[in-house]
């Protein structure tokens, strides 16, 4: 595939945006590829993604012009090139099947990113990473060293440039300091239909429950506990013949879907957060 | 169809259950057509459902040999002749959805049972009601008349011989002493994927939360309110561009079906409830 | 809700499309309130639909202003009115689920439509659709009147100036005659996963293929049968367990949600078709 | 978990066959952790699956006893102990997503196999299989070798004592003669719902079909292409958006779920076929 450039705006809305954006872009001679935008009447918001090949486009000189543009609206925006690949570090704990997901999607050309880092505090991991030519770093977390762990993962991930840190079933709490380091730079998958069975265990809390749907929820890491904003939930369904080990035998395998799916549209430059919501562009 | 019988049975799970069971139908000539049984291990629990033809079958006979066996294992067991239609009553508010299918689907033969009983707090239902023709009652039902409102409702519910109430839409909170006297004999539809979003409102909460499935949970009405044992749950797919009136919208279509279901399901003489868990039987 | 103006544009895919629309939008100061927009880049081909508030708006200036653009980029477009609701009559059988939910539907003002007639090969539907209000005309088929009995129904559409047929499970095959009176202005709900299992008796066929799950099909209504460019489609889980009856019994479900979308999406311009495919917008 | 033994059972139905089964398993006191049973009506069928512990149980002595039972109700029965693990070799092409997540779930011990053989036409999965210690055979086929090539891999299939095939994948019609070899003893997963799209390129015929659906089935190989029993379906909702690589990569994931339950379902022992149809206990 050829580059391509992707441009994200959200704004207050307001008429004539369409007409500046696709006016500017018509100006520069762009191919479009892909646009999508979505109001929100409610909020009085407007959001935009648009994607356009880079092969012959002036791109430093359309910056420069949009920024005027994007002033007079008062836009945020980000402007990204497509052959700027994010580089993502994947954080695991001895559950190992959405680490051996992304990997394998990884290497097949799924995910349009680098893993130069996989983290554990169990050594379970190594060899998969190890098979996957990614650096498998042990660092074992307890409750009286969590502090400086979390210094020395802070460190490792700034010397790898991490863009991007996937919780694959990390099973640990990491600090309001860590999450304000990488703001909605790290995205979680949680074994439940958030918000029911918030916390440990949920699979036990949803057999207790009697539920007939079992689900898992992506979403990205803020401060407050399995609170942030969702990406995507998928839901099983499941009978009273489930006990807890089916419904965890069912879930890793939403858990490996809902997760993957909320990597890629990252990766892709798919999804904008306000308030405590994500836009999914399509 | 020709006529059958269903014996419901739960006790504490130990060998021999169904040697017994089928062997006592054996002795009598059962024609089965539908068996299944489900054991909790972790709870040492047993429970079984058996129906058979009642064409030229000694059920008197059965019934009381079968009260033998039943001593001996210490089985708690009901047994029902599909001919026995539980009668229904539906408790309506100005969202017509629910009754409206219940009511078609009641027409069209679909549901085992005699509907002689429309209550709601609106009028909206009325013409509806009397197209189907189902007597209607206007209750109105406030803080202050609340009391007496249920206790007119309980009269008319025993005067009417009602088995079962389905809260179809109901949108009023009973009172403990009101469910206390239909034990696993109201069946409420819940607009959310329970034990999310509890309570009022859960198409405004869960827009809030910015979740990307909706569901809906039907369930016995117990005490504690919306924590009834879940017979039936399902979801739909929504995305950031769906409003609260879009969820509301697509919601309809899953309580519709939720609560059918669990309607159909509770007159097949399908369910068993233990704990606060259903046993849906094949 | 204020009315509000839709536009559609279909026509060869080039630079400066989505600039000339909004462009031409915002000098006409339009408060556009959804658009949506799709590239088929294998066809090089463009669609567009945007809607925006009619309040204050010179629609017929636009109007003017808009056919210049559009022949400058070849487009193929159409502009509609909410305030103008398509007329629809309803086709039934003998099964009137689907006659039953549209018309609460309906009835409920989910559908932005207006419903004169309902026409029937049997008097089943006849009380319901007088229930709602909606005229009743009973007109028996068979194959040696077809031809008489479909120039009777087409004088009857236009008599009732009917501008979309809902087959609400017809059951009868129309001429390419009758369909060519319509092009896209006849939606279908077939019972199969189309497809799988076109023509007669989908749900025996698929019973005895031993799918695992059985789905229904909206679909325009061309000349080839159940070929016509597919709307929406689901599908509901069955096992081993199930026989025919219970196929129908849960496809019937499946036929409703199918088939009401179908209806829904097509009053409110969301579907465009090109070759057999249909986008649909959001 | 300790050892068990699984009893499968299929006869024409008839009285007493529970009390039979039940009866003979309680006279030698087995301890059953699942019973299921299936009746067709239509055909006259009778199917069950009865799993119990082993600890201390003379099974030798119940294989005696049950035989003269079996021989008084003519039935077809087969009885299993889950100590004796089936050999499963599978055979890929250069699509590894089935490959990668079959060996993960078996070292994860989600299958109750042993893997100790991967074979295919094309080299990518051989650093995989390596991975996970399982030998791989690399094996060209071309229409001009391919009987040849097929008695090669008989020839290697019966060294390693396989039991089941799995085409994960494969890409390969076999011919009847090799499919002959393994009666209900190789799976495929068919990337489409079937039975639409039957053969080759199913993704492609149905992005032009215009589908708002795609699916994957997994089934066992009869003679006839994509013709057998099928065994587990599922579907993703897609839309006009997606192009061939969107349903190939969301197939992909289809295609995984379906064929690992497909595969751990029948070492489980719980499927039976009858005609091309699949009975799956619970």
């Amino acid at each position: 595939m050829s580059e391509s450039a992707v441009l994200l705006i959200d704004c207050p809305d307001q008429k004539g945006l369409v007409a500046s954006v696709s006016g500017t872009l018509y100006r520069f001679g762009a191919n479009i590829t892909h646009a999508d935008q979505h109001q929100d009447h409610d909020e009085g918001l407007f959001f935009m993604r648009v994607e356009w090949l880079l092969e012959g486009f002036d791109l430093e000189g359309f910056r420069a012009a949009f920024r005027e543009e994007a002033k007079r609206f008062r836009m945020r925006w980000r402007l990204h090139r497509s052959a700027d690949r994010p580089r993502v570090a994947l954080f695991v704990s001895q559950h190992l099947h959405c680490l051996a997901d992304l990997l394998h999607r990884n290497q097949m050309g799924e995910l349009k990113c680098s893993v130069p880092l996989v983290v554990s505090n169990h050594r379970d991991g190594e060899s998969l990473a190890r098979f996957y030519g990614v650096e498998f770093r042990y660092m074992p977390v307890d409750p009286e060293n969590r502090a400086a762990a979390e210094a020395e993962q802070l460190a490792l991930l700034e010397e790898a440039k991490i863009d991007l840190v996937v919780l694959a079933r990390y099973m640990q709490i990491l600090s309001p300091e860590f999450v304000a380091r990488y703001p909605l730079g790290i995205i979680n998958v949680h074994h439940s239909f958030l918000p029911a069975f918030v916390g440990a265990r949920p699979y036990h809390a949803a057999f207790r429950r009697g539920v007939k749907l079992i689900g898992a929820t992506s979403h990205y890491v803020t401060e407050a506990l399995d609170d942030g904003p969702i990406i995507e939930q998928d839901v099983a369904r499941i009978s009273h013949r489930d006990q807890v080990p089916d419904l965890i035998a069912r879930g890793r395998d939403l858990e490996r879907v809902v997760l993957s799916r909320a990597v890629a549209w990252h990766l892709d430059r798919r999804i904008l957060c306000y308030g405590n919501k994500t836009v999914i562009f399509d």
